[in-house]
């Protein structure tokens, strides 16, 4: 009998993260202070972030310890299986192999706890009491929540208001975790109350909802901010998956030909694709790596790649990424955790110095492929996920086209399991996909500062 | 550092169920023919189930083996993990060693696939090209959707009208599988059709949707039924749980002095506890066994054992099994899976025979329990569940106050994420429980016929 499902044994779980900034062919181009628009230092940023983390930051070691607390907390859910796709390849007809890393299976359903439970481990080393931080569909909110809780930290979640409104079950998840969820904009904050005054019912917007955390962080000096994408510390710890998903494809004697991750702010792609841009760039290993992000916000491949704000309030440092402009507002597709006008820096200069692709599909696509991964190998996955794995499908069926027996990984980063109405509306015929004109590009990229 | 997961490689994964009823001190009595009220025989039943699953059903084999085929399904989430509870020891300041079997890592959220699998499996292999079942909570209509989609089965689910209104997501689970579900009552059975004459928004029944899915099976040859719970092959099947965790205690290095499970139909409970009883009976060991029920639905803590049907419609066979009346109307707890009037034979007979205990609790004090757990041990789990949950607290604070370092292992049956609104009303203050009058028992066995 075939095997499905490839294990690692608890003690090969990884004792290191692995940092990519210091292999890159090209080093980093430095944060900038928004005010000055000089480069800034961790001194500029303590404030924010616990000085434990500042130092991954801007590490240039290759190499960081997970500490002993975080392997610990990690065991719940870690390692995750790398499953091989027998099912879904039978119903392609392919002569590929696809396998996929199964990141699904934490307590919050998603990647996000792989950094969310380092940086309450770091905040709570240096005697932080509170993390504060925004969350959109929901997913980084409950990771962070059930973080905090373990390490007994207080949380503050300022929710985007259309999906606070739309998903309490979200909130009711963080709460159950004990963390306070806010509905954002919120009376809390003075941002919040501008926009409020504006509309009593603003929707809300993840600009908005990010200068709402920060503002709190900064007011309070027991309170620090967390983010759960974009900065190198986030992509350093989600580097786990990857290096998990290496030994395991060890175990089933092959190596990938094409890595697959979907791309939001790039921590679920940076976990899967950098331990394999590493093998490429010291082994020579020719993996193909590829960013998959939805045509309504196609940062990677619409963008230019420049110094940009991560907030709509311009509060953060302008860091230099893709970006489609920190005022654009993305259509109200699914996939809320791929809706991010920037992309991770570290994930940005690997595309501009060639080391990874990136392509673009419409959801309506994508959920054609979870539909069928759903009904082939039984998981039903996040819409953000089902980008992966339209793209491994894509690649399968050229492979079929080709008759190369290519080997496929994609990261199966989250469950659908709270997201199910975007199902609904698929499978009801109901579901409409965006396109995204030019002009509208065009017009939030003008009011990026020129640097 | 301490291993919190005990993991089972997929070699371990047990090759064959454990069926208890030749170990049985007294044998089971037989269930009866619903009109004549005489002994019945695989081939009354023919017309409703394949027969592979009634000899499974009669079988006085200890040992019967899991087909090759049923085992490749099972290696998507089989072995599961056991848990050592740490963090909830902790909290709770016991000696008691607290350790969970982890089933709600299956696609379908529960325990439930490991039966739909193989009923799915054994009713391909006999040609069958639909079934059909009741739901009410979900989680077994979800579970059969899923194992169907496996064999290539069409599958049809009469889901409890409420339940169908307030869980439109358990509905589209389904339907991403593939299957069919429709409110029940519906206008497609004569049944369905007589509940919706005297009211168009019938909130129907588990005992009506029962009915509704038995006649669609018996009017079509190649239409059969399948039940999620109850029957003797429905134990069998879920006895991998407690094979498992047997062995995973023996990795641990301990034995359990304490096993517990949810109770509803039985099915989680006979899984978990079954392997154990076997070693009670076999081995001297002196394991207590607790059954765990919800107060507004005591089956085993306040009904008499007697002859009794598994419907409201008095289609099913006479069962012998603890009861509270095929017409009684349970309270709407959240623990939708809990909510039955009888009981499975199997574990019906244990209690009779002194082989296990049965508790019943008060569902807030259940939700003090998983929210307890969520805090501590980070999963969030199903309603149902979460009275196993309390049951393990409740051992390990009388072992704190004996000081007893006793040994505890309970079965976490299924995720809470698809029933977040029961964990709402509990942090919102708003949750109620609900004491049972002796005469509304009284009432509904008074319909009980006398065999």
């Amino acid at each position: 009998m075939s095997s499905r499902r490839i294990d690692l044994p608890l003690s090969e779980m990884p004792d290191k993260w692995y940092n990519i900034a210091p292999d890159l062919p090209r080093p980093l181009d430095p944060p900038l202070h928004p005010g000055t628009r000089q480069p800034i230092g961790p001194e500029d940023m303590a404030p924010i972030f616990p000085m434990g983390l500042l130092a991954q930051e801007m590490s240039s070691e290759s190499w960081i310890e997970i500490p002993d607390e975080v392997r610990y907390a990690y065991q719940l859910y870690r390692p995750t299986p790398v499953y091989r796709a027998f099912e879904l390849e039978k119903a392609l007809d392919t002569p590929a192999h696809i396998y996929y890393k199964h990141e699904y299976v934490s307590p919050a359903g998603s990647h996000k706890p792989n950094t969310a439970i380092p940086q309450a481990y770091f905040n709570k080393l240096e005697g932080v009491k509170k993390i504060s931080t925004e969350t959109g569909a929901g997913q980084w909110g409950s990771a962070l929540s059930m973080a905090c809780r373990m390490f007994g930290l207080e949380c503050e979640v300022f929710m985007v208001g259309v999906s606070y409104d739309q998903k309490p079950y979200r909130r009711v998840l963080m709460e159950t975790w004990g963390a306070t969820c806010h509905r954002s904009p919120s009376n809390l904050t003075n941002i919040g109350r501008r926009f409020l005054a504006e509309d009593p019912n603003h929707p809300g917007s993840l600009g908005i909802a990010i200068t709402e955390a920060l503002e709190v962080a900064v007011a309070d000096e027991s309170t620090k901010y967390s983010l759960g994408s974009v900065l190198n510390h986030v992509m350093l710890h989600q580097t786990v998956i990857g290096l998990e998903a290496m030994k395991q494809m060890e175990l089933a004697g092959e190596y990938p030909d094409v890595v697959i991750g979907c791309f939001g702010g790039g921590s679920n792609f940076a976990g899967i694709s950098f331990p394999f841009i590493r093998e490429n760039l010291k082994s020579g290993k020719k993996t193909r790596i590829i960013a998959v992000e939805p045509k309504a916000a196609p940062t990677l491949t619409r963008g230019p790649y420049r110094y940009d704000f991560g907030d709509t309030g311009q509060m953060t440092p302008l860091l230099r990424m893709f970006t489609l402009g920190h005022g654009f507002v993305p259509a109200p597709i699914h996939a809320g955790g791929l809706r991010y006008h920037g992309s991770a820096p570290l994930a940005s200069a690997c595309l501009d110095q060639g080391l990874i692709e990136a392509v673009s599909y419409h959801q309506t696509a994508c959920y054609d492929s979870a539909v069928l991964f759903a009904r082939t190998e039984s998981w039903v996955v996040a819409p953000e996920t089902s980008h992966a794995v339209h793209a491994a499908v894509e690649e399968a069926r050229k492979a079929r086209e080709t008759g190369e027996p290519k080997v496929i990984l994609f990261n199966l980063s989250g469950h659908g399991i709270l997201d199910l109405a975007g199902y609904e509306k698929y499978l009801s015929g109901q579901l409409e996909d965006y396109e995204l004109p030019q002009e509208e590009i065009d017009k939030s990229l003008a009011a990026v500062p020129e640097v």
